[in-house]
């Protein structure tokens, strides 16, 4: 297979200084002007989108629906069994799960969660054509336990280390516990999904392994984030259990330690545009497993009600 | 001199349940007969302050006078024959300066604040005496540096370490720089001054020297915490450089790493009753340095106008 030509270069050795991203931020037919006809969102909603790299919608859900998940994610966090598996990343402080990975081949819970018609509805309607998962994940910080993510774009680690070519992927995160100023909440940088900003420094070998729990390279300059977060500031949406935050894949985002008594977990389902399926990883080194980055199961995903 | 009865036991081998304070909030006459006629806070302000142990007053100073604090305090900052010296602590995490303890012996701009007649007038009036400076210092958190306090309440460690015998003390925090939920403000627990909370486990030696960078003993447990942010929630308040926050010496507060490029530095002035001056450390240790708790100059204060 040939490869692509690099329409986003990062984790050279040389400083690459960002630059606008190729294509729109809403795929499919002139959005515009089709208004809200296409799918649930409002034209104020898809505006707010294209604008800021994100979308917020409160009580999504509701609490007591979603709160089967939130204990199921318990039952996990508890075995053993399932602890040991590679999906399930621990956090580098003490004994606590930081992240599980590929939540839909793991329980049928989240499988059906991931292609409930309201949801996909809205994601299909961002991304213009069929999507599948590329990947999910829940992020679960116990009280007073989780050290948070550095400041990062997922495009940017999906392109180079998986092989993902355009922005054409959404992130849905469904908040399996209230989210409050002090739990560590998911915190975005606005607008800064229209710039794409390389990272310094190759990629090492089967990065993920370390990146999981710290994140080393694939996190842009200080200087960077600075600029971008003083132009357009910083957003941290919160709110009940069963909210829903949508952000494109490049938006650069981060969260904090969580140093409050109350648990802070959210569910990740990463939908891809079944037109934007992974390639070899432009960082040169072999992919990461299917469960960071789907090429076995990609097929088109239908609503199950 | 005899040491006096340990009215607040703390750091000892056994595991001691939190009991109430001993004492009032609000010191000195009746203060809700005289009403406002004592100072300048309010009825409400006062009685704010005595149910959650702390007040917020935005805009206290303005903007422009402020900020010459800041540009001195970063040349401090900045000069090496000032990072030398040990009241100067660096952060654990790289080469930035966390804490400079005693502003008032180094610097007479910030002596002359800390004797404002707007500040001391409403400290007297919570004190319900006149009072002395038992320390001084800038918390400092460059852009994206920072790496936070744990919980804890200051008198637990000025009664064990310096000997402080009562709850008698307020400390007053001057935003130097704007203070927003992202550049890590402090985090208050509503309430929780109310409770005397006894920490577990011995202090060791010369335990300031490690405490100021990252507290280790003197930190009540999680499950503690968890309960009173149960019950009371906590508050983070947040606004331009000039704010001013007044909290009591035993309220629990905490503070978490600085994720965004603002720089987040504020100057605490701590001020004890004169009734209230420190005696020998219930740890049975030796008293730490001056300039984390005054013995020399313990003259009270008079206004400088």
């Amino acid at each position: 297979m040939l490869q692509a030509i690099d329409q986003y270069p990062s984790r050279r050795r040389e400083d690459i200084s960002p630059f606008p991203r190729n294509e729109p931020v809403i795929h499919g037919r002139d959005w515009q002007s089709c208004r809200s006809s296409d799918g649930p969102l409002t034209t104020h909603q898809m505006e707010s989108y294209e604008e800021k790299g994100f979308l917020w919608m409160e009580r999504f859900f509701s609490q007591e629906w979603i709160e089967p998940f939130f204990k199921e994610l318990k039952e996990i966090a508890r075995s053993e069994k399932l602890r040991k598996r590679r999906e399930v990343i621990m956090d580098t402080q003490g004994d606590e799960v930081k992240s599980v990975f590929a939540m839909h081949t793991l329980s049928k819970r989240f499988a059906e969660i991931f292609s409930h018609p309201d949801l996909l509805s809205v994601v299909q309607q961002l991304i213009g054509s069929d999507v599948y998962i590329h990947q999910s994940r829940i992020n679960y910080k116990s009280g007073f336990q989780g050290s948070g993510f550095e400041w990062h774009s997922d495009f940017e680690t999906w392109h180079t280390e998986d092989g993902m070519p355009r922005m054409r992927a959404v992130s849905a995160s469904i908040m399996l516990t209230d989210n409050n100023p002090f739990n560590g909440p998911l915190m975005l940088i606005p607008g800064s999904h229209k710039l794409f900003v390389p990272c310094q420094g190759a990629t090492p070998d089967n990065n993920w392994q370390q990146s999981l729990k710290t994140q080393k390279v694939g996190s842009p300059s200080e200087e960077i984030i600075g600029q971008l977060a003083e132009e357009n500031g910083i957003e941290a949406p919160t709110g009940p259990a069963g909210s829903l935050l949508l952000f494109e894949c490049n938006t650069l985002h981060a969260s904090n330690r969580n140093m409050s008594p109350w648990p802070r977990a959210n569910l990740f389902c990463v939908y891809n545009s079944v037109e934007n399926r992974l390639e070899r990883p432009f960082s040169g080194k072999d992919p990461r497993p299917d469960f960071l980055g789907a090429r076995e199961n990609t097929r088109a995903l239908r609503a199950i009600r």
